[in-house]
C-alpha cells in the first residue's frame, strides 16, 4: 500500500493543502484564505488545512513549503519578506498541533524539487528552477538532491545582481535579476511604454480599459498571443534579460536543465524563446560544452505543494 | 601506515607535482617545464613527472589538475583556453602509461578542495574558492563535497557576467567577472590611470621604470603596501568588483566561507578588506541572515596539488 | 508712450495671452481652454485670444509660444508631440485674422528669453534655461542672442542622451535626459520606492490616498518640505542627474548662468542645491575655469507668455 | 592687394607658422620644435616663428592658435594640460615682442574656424567641428560666428560625458566623450583585443611587430583598409560612439554640418559612415527634421594654422 504525505503551500493571502501519493497525485485537495499581516493566523490556518485533510487519509508527515528564509533544520521561518513571520517555529507548531513528523522547506525549493521529481526535469539530476511570478524565486537541484546552502537560504536566484547600480528593488539593493526578469518588471516596461509612446501600447492600454496604471501581466500576454507587436517585444525584453542571468547560472552551476514556471511562463514559447537565445548566446565556453536545455514548468501551481509533500517523505 | 598519493599540478608553462600525505603534507616535490602549444609533451611530461616520485615513494593514486572543461567522470580535458589540448583522454593516458589510478580535474577545482581539505576552509561544509590570478577561476564545495555540475565544468566564476555589454572578455563575451576582479583588470586599470593621470600614478611608473606598459600586479601591491594611496584604491576597486560578485553568489549558493586565492591574494587584506564590505553591503537579506566570511587562501601555490592528490584517495 | 506686444502661451489643454510691455508687465491676461487634439479650434483659439487683447489696448505685433519644433523662419509648427499640429503655419493664419505682424516661437524658447530679459538671467549674456516639468524643455541664449539652429529646433535639452540604452523616453529613444531629471522621472521613481519600499515610502503613500499609482510631483515636494526623508532622497537623485547634464552642457557652451524653471523648481533649494553640487564635481577643467551659476526661475508660469510678446519685438 | 596674416599652431612638440592670404592659401610656412615643459620657450619660439615670417612678407596680424583654455578677450592661455602654460599672457608677449596686433585662440576652435571659412563647411552657417586625435576637441560655428562661451572655454566636447561612472578620463571625471571616440580609445580596444582574443586580432599584432602593446591607430587604420576584420570593427565601434555623441549636439546646437577632423579621421568612411549611421538612429525627432550632414574635414592639419590666421582679421 502507498503511503501518503501531506503538501502545503503557504501564499501571502491563500494556503492550499493536498493529500500526495508517492507518483506525486493529488488525491485531495483543500484550500483557505489568510491575513498575511497575521502571524499566528497563518500557523493556525496550516494546522486547520492539515487537519482537515487527515480526517479522510492515512498520512505519514507533513511538508510545508513556505515564502522567505527557512533554516538549515527545516524548521524555522527566520524572515520572510510578505508574510508577518519572523524566526517563526513552523515546524514545532505544527507537530505539536498534529502529531504529525513536518518539514518546512522555501516555497521555491519546494516547486523545484516537485518540478525535479514529477515535472518537467525528471529525467536529470542537474536542474535549476527558476520561479517568476510577482518576484524571482529559484531551487537548486544538484546531483539529485535540493541544494540548500549552508543556512538554508540558497536559490535566492531573485537577487544576484545582474546591473551595477541598476533598479532599486524590494529587498533594499539595486538591479537585482528580480527587477529585470519578473512579472512586476513586465508591467512596469508595459506602464513605461503605454506612458511614453501610447501608440504603440494601444493594444494593451485598451485591454486595460484605457488605464495604462491597469495594465497586468497576463493582459500583456494576451495581446502578445494576439501578435501584438508591442507586446511580443516586451515580453522578449523579459525573456532576454532571463537568459542572462541563465548564462550567469550556467556558469556557476553547470545544469543540464532549466525549468522556467510561475506566472509569468503562461508566456510560454513567447518568453522561453528570447531567453534560450540569450543565453545560448551569452554562454561562456559555447562550443566546447553541451548546453543547458530552458524548458517550462509542467506542473504549474501545484508544483510547490507536490514537492513539498515529497520532501516530507525524505 | 599512511597511504600517499600523488598530486600533479598542470600550468602554462610548467608542471608540479608532489607526494602528498592524509594530512595534505607534501613529502617530495619535482617541477619540469613544459610547452603549452605540444598537446602530446604536455602529457608525457605529467607521466614523467609521476615516474620520478614513485621511483622513492609507494603510492596508490594520482590526481591531475589542469586548466580547462574537464568532463564529468574526471578523465578528459575537453578544452583548455591556453593549452593545446582538445579532448585529450588525460586519465587513460597515464594510466596506460604509470598503471597507477588516475583522476583529473580542473585545477581551480583542486585548489578549492585543498584548500577545504587542509587550508582556509577546513572547518566549515559549504564554501566557494576564488582563484584569482590573470583570470579568475572558482571551486565549489557544497555539502562537503566538491561540486563538478552536470558536465563538469560548473564553478566557471570568471564568467558570470558582472555588467551587461561591460568589458571584452578573452572567452569572447562582454562583462565577465574576470574582466573587473582579476590581476588583468587590475593592471589595465593601473595602465589607464598611469596614462590619464600620471601624476597620481607616479609610483607606480617609478616602479615600472617610466614605463606605464611595464606596470604589474605585484608592483601595485607593492606600492599600495607602501601606502601610495593611488595603488591603495586600484587594490580597493578590484576588491569591490569582487565583493560585488561575492555577494551574487551568496545569494546563490548561501555559503559559510569565501576563500580567496591566487596570486591577487598577496595583496592580503587590502583586497579582501574592501571585498568583504561590498559584499555585505550587497547582500540580500542583510540583517535577516548569517553573513559568509571572505578568508585568505592559506595554503598559496600548493592548494592545487594538494587537492589533486587528495581528490585521487576519493 | 511705451510700445506693447502680445504674448501667446499655447499649452496641451488651455492657452494664455496678455498684453506685455516693454518692460516685460502684463498689463491685461486671459485665458482659454483648448482641445490638443483638435489642430484647427487651437489656432482659432489663439486668433480669439488675440482678438480679446486688442480690443482694449494698441498693439504693434504678436508672439506665439508653442510646444515642438518650429522651423528657422519663426513661422510654421512643423511638429509638436502633444497637439495635433503638423507643418502649421501659424503665423500666417494668425496674421490673416488679425492683421499683426505675427512671429512663433518654442515655447522653452519664449521661456528662456523671458528670463533673460526679465528673470532669473537678466543680468548675464549666456544662459542656458532648462525647463522641468512632465518632459525636459530648454532654450539658450548665447552672446545675447536667442540661439535657435540651423532648422529652428536647437536647444532640445531634454533629449541628449544621458544614459546609453537607458530608459525608453517617449520620443522613442533610449536614455534621454528627461527620463532621469523631470517630474515624469520623480514620480516614477517614487512609484517604484513605494511598491519595493513601502515602508519607507510611507508619508508618500499617505498623501496618495494609499495609492502609489496616485503620487504626483507636487506631493513628493510637500513631503520633502516636510523632512520626510524619502522624498528629499527622491528630489536629491533627480537634481543629481540634473546637475550631470548640467556640467555637460558646461562643457560645451560655457554658460554663465543656467536657470532652471517649470513645475519641478517649486522644489527649490532641495533640487538645485544637489543639482549644483554635482554639476560642480562633473565639470572638466575644474579649478582652472569659472563656475556656472545655477539659479531658479523668478517668472513662473509666465516666462514664456513674457518672452514670446519680448520677441516680437525684436 | 591683398592683406596677409600670420597663422601659428602650438601643438605638443611643435610649432608651426605660416602666411595666409584671404582665400586661406598658406603663402609660405616655417616649422620648430618646442619643449612642452618649458613655459617660456614656447613663447620664445612663437616669436621667433612670426620674426621668420615678418622678413619676407607684409603681415597685419598675427593668430595663435593653442591647445588650452583660452579667456574671452582672446588674450590669455588660462590652463593647457599639456603645455606648461598657467595663465600665460601670449597676447601681450607676441605683441611686446613683434608690434603685431594678435589674437590667441584655442587650437580646436581655430581648426574650426579654419574648416568653416575654407574647408568642409564653407557652404553653411552653423557647424560643429570635431577633430579626433589622441583627445577630442571641438569647434562651434554658430549663425555664422565662432562660438566661445562666458569664458572663451566653450566647446570641450572631449569631456561631456557620454557613459556615467564610464571610463577614468584625464581630466579626472570619468565617461567622457573622448575615452570613447578617441584615438586613445581606439588603441584602448585594440590592445584589450589583442590580449583578450589574440586569433582575430592576429593581423594587428603582426603590424606591431609582435607586441600588443605597440599598436597604433595608424596601424589599426591600415589593417582596416586592408579589409582586417577586427580593425574594421575596431573603427566602426568608435564611429558609433561618436555618433551617439553626434546624436546628442544635434539635440542641442541643430547644426547644419558636423566636419570630423584630426588624425583619426584618416580612416575616413570606416569612421565617418558607422558614426553618421548611429547619429541617425539615435537623432531626436527623427522623421521630422531634417539631419545634419556628416563630413570629413578637408584642410588636415592646416586647419588650426589657417582658422588662426583668419581669426585674426576680424
Amino acid at each position: 500500500m502507498t503511503e501518503l504525505t501531506i503538501g502545503v503551500d503557504v501564499g501571502g493571502t491563500k494556503i492550499a493543502g493536498g493529500v500526495v501519493d508517492e507518483t506525486g497525485r493529488i488525491l485531495q485537495r483543500t484550500r483557505r484564505e489568510t491575513r498575511p499581516d497575521d502571524a499566528d493566523s497563518i500557523v493556525s490556518t496550516i494546522i486547520d488545512v492539515v487537519r482537515d485533510l487527515v480526517g479522510e487519509h492515512t498520512v505519514i508527515s507533513v511538508g510545508v513549503g513556505s515564502a522567505g528564509f527557512v533554516d538549515a533544520e527545516r524548521s524555522t521561518v527566520m524572515f520572510a519578506p510578505n508574510l508577518a513571520w519572523r524566526d517563526m517555529p513552523v515546524r514545532d507548531l505544527v507537530v505539536a498541533a498534529t502529531g504529525l513528523p513536518t518539514v518546512v522547506e522555501n516555497d521555491a525549493n519546494a516547486a523545484a524539487w516537485g518540478e525535479f521529481k514529477f515535472g518537467a526535469a525528471s529525467d536529470v539530476n542537474h536542474m535549476v528552477c527558476v520561479t517568476i511570478g510577482t518576484g524571482v524565486g529559484g531551487g537548486l537541484v544538484l546531483g539529485g538532491e535540493l541544494y540548500r546552502g549552508a543556512h538554508g537560504i540558497a536559490a535566492e536566484i531573485g537577487h544576484f545582481q545582474l546591473v551595477p547600480d541598476g533598479r532599486l528593488c524590494g529587498c533594499g539593493l539595486r538591479g537585482c535579476f528580480e527587477q529585470y526578469a519578473s512579472g512586476t518588471a513586465l508591467v512596469r516596461e508595459a506602464l513605461i511604454l503605454a506612458k511614453e509612446r501610447p501608440t504603440e501600447a494601444s493594444r494593451l492600454i485598451e485591454l486595460a480599459g484605457g488605464d495604462p496604471g491597469a495594465i497586468t501581466g497576463p493582459m500583456v500576454t494576451q495581446a502578445a498571443r494576439g501578435a501584438d507587436q508591442a507586446a511580443v517585444e516586451l515580453i522578449a525584453t523579459v525573456g532576454r534579460w532571463l537568459g542572462k542571468g541563465l548564462a550567469s547560472l550556467s556558469a556557476l552551476l553547470d545544469p543540464e536543465v532549466f525549468v522556467i514556471g510561475g506566472g509569468a511562463s503562461d508566456a510560454g514559447e513567447l518568453l522561453i524563446g528570447p531567453a534560450a537565445a540569450e543565453m545560448s548566446d551569452k554562454l561562456t565556453g559555447k562550443g566546447h560544452r553541451p548546453e543547458p536545455d530552458v524548458r517550462l514548468a509542467t506542473l504549474g501551481n501545484d508544483a510547490g505543494l507536490v514537492g513539498a509533500a515529497d520532501l516530507a517523505r525524505i
